[in-house]
């Protein structure tokens, strides 16, 4: 099926494109990596959401769900790897699915961590973003595994049970993680190097031989999410209708730069479903 | 008083700006011509402001004055007519009243109507936006009065009891305004004419010899309130972080362009009080 659109993430900004196209009557699949929740419900007291005075993070979050949930928008879990530019039309791959949409609209939140050096360079050539999709390629191998949230670790634990042996580096405080072919190593990644693929892992103080490197994180670059996707300073740029520099692919929310707040992101929820909708009438 | 910054407007934008520099721990003052709601609160049902489903417009306006009034916010009441740029800092004037602030956040709505030929030119030679600040100039004297809205009736009648003779146009349907010295004549007028000074009004099949044209309207052309502010089609032109090409002077909501919509305007309303923040700080 080809959609309309394919929203990516489901924070405040996602949900209001969500909850705009579906009003506007437009078919799309909603694709959320975790819950409608994350950074967004972590929030003690919000008291400048207009209209819902003093509530807190997880109140808000709530109300945002359940405005979805009341008119049967739930998400698609999954989490998204990469966006192809097919002219005239997109795919996006989600776990090991992939859908295709006229447009994309990308909802994708504040990606706090840069790129490791290389890590672009071997992407799909030894560098890969999800254990399901490509866990099987490395059965036997030596392998390294980098992450940034605990929540990662069920994931860490099927490679384990695929590779020959896995270097396990947690960038998060108080891993608890151990299976007999892995070794836990705290360091901080520099480099991913080789030649016409993955060889090796720089890190502080040392490296290791490996065919391949698995990056776990919340959220991938916007760069390296589509090529060609115009960035400053980590942000996706956008102009005032939400469109980027790639026609059909529109950006809101946390992603497109500061401020960082509720508001501005269910604000530009709505225009960027309104812009998607103009852009998907002008090219029938 | 110079205050940081003097908010202009009380729709859902203005309720979004006030909220945040208040939360801000800023110096402002709130200026609305009419009560928060207007045309915000005519919508039968709201469905796409997130974290409130299906309420009406009106119940959602409520959400918001209730919201500012629970930060101890309240508009004061004033039909801004003009905003002069005295480098650095700025004066607004409302009704009788002239205020100065650092910054300017103009949340003005959609102007519906074009300025009529000959009103920018004749502004303050002439032509007035305010019966209780300009109307002791014209006693005893021949003036037309133009108004786009029953609510200026009042204003009228007040004008009728010191002109000598009131020519008055109503732009609106079901006029029953009448006073012994006041013609009522329901026509298009097309332009204000003079010399240095005005001295007729030409309307659709006619014209008439005049001292004065009083124009009451709910809203002033944003580039005849500012002179020299950049506007497009009607709409003030801002940036993504809402600030327009006069520095100190921010716009959000309707006023900058489409979409019309609630979670637009609370969002720009967000984003230009952290705009005008942020200029503050840089211009101490």
């Amino acid at each position: 099926m080809l959609y309309d659109s394919i929203i990516v993430g489901a924070g405040p900004a996602g949900v209001s494109v969500a909850i705009n196209l579906k009003i506007l009557n437009k078919s799309f699949i909603w694709l959320a990596g975790s819950e409608v929740s994350g950074k967004a419900a972590s929030a003690e007291l919000v008291r400048n959401y207009p209209g819902l005075p003093d509530v807190t993070g997880k109140q808000l979050v709530w109300a945002f769900k359940n405005h979805a949930e009341q008119m049967g928008l739930e998400p698609v879990s999954g989490q998204v790897t990469a966006i192809y530019d097919l002219s005239g039309r997109f795919a996006v791959t989600a776990g090991t699915e992939t859908y295709e949409g006229k447009t994309v609209i990308l909802c994708t939140g504040v990606h706090a961590s840069k790129p490791i050096a290389g890590e672009e360079q071997f992407l799909g050539r030894g560098v890969s973003y999800c254990a399901t999709c490509d866990g099987f390629l490395y059965k036997g191998k030596n392998i390294a595994v980098l992450s940034t949230d605990k929540s990662f670790e069920h994931e860490v634990e099927y490679l384990c049970s695929l590779a020959g042996h896995v270097l396990y580096m947690p960038m998060y405080k108080n891993c608890t993680f151990s299976a007999p072919n892995c070794e836990v190593l705290v360091k901080m990644p520099k480099e991913i190097a080789g030649g016409l693929k993955v060889q090796k892992l720089v890190f502080d103080g040392g490296e290791r031989e490996v065919d391949g490197v698995f990056i776990l994180r919340s959220s991938v670059a916007p760069s390296v999410l589509l090529r060609g996707l115009a960035t400053d300073g980590g942000h996706i740029v956008a102009d005032r209708q939400c469109r980027t520099n790639i026609p059909g692919v529109f950006a809101a929310g946390d992603c497109t730069g500061r401020p960082y707040q509720y508001a501005k992101a269910v604000g530009e929820g709505n225009v960027a479903a309104h812009a998607a909708v103009d852009y998907l009438a002008e090219n029938k």
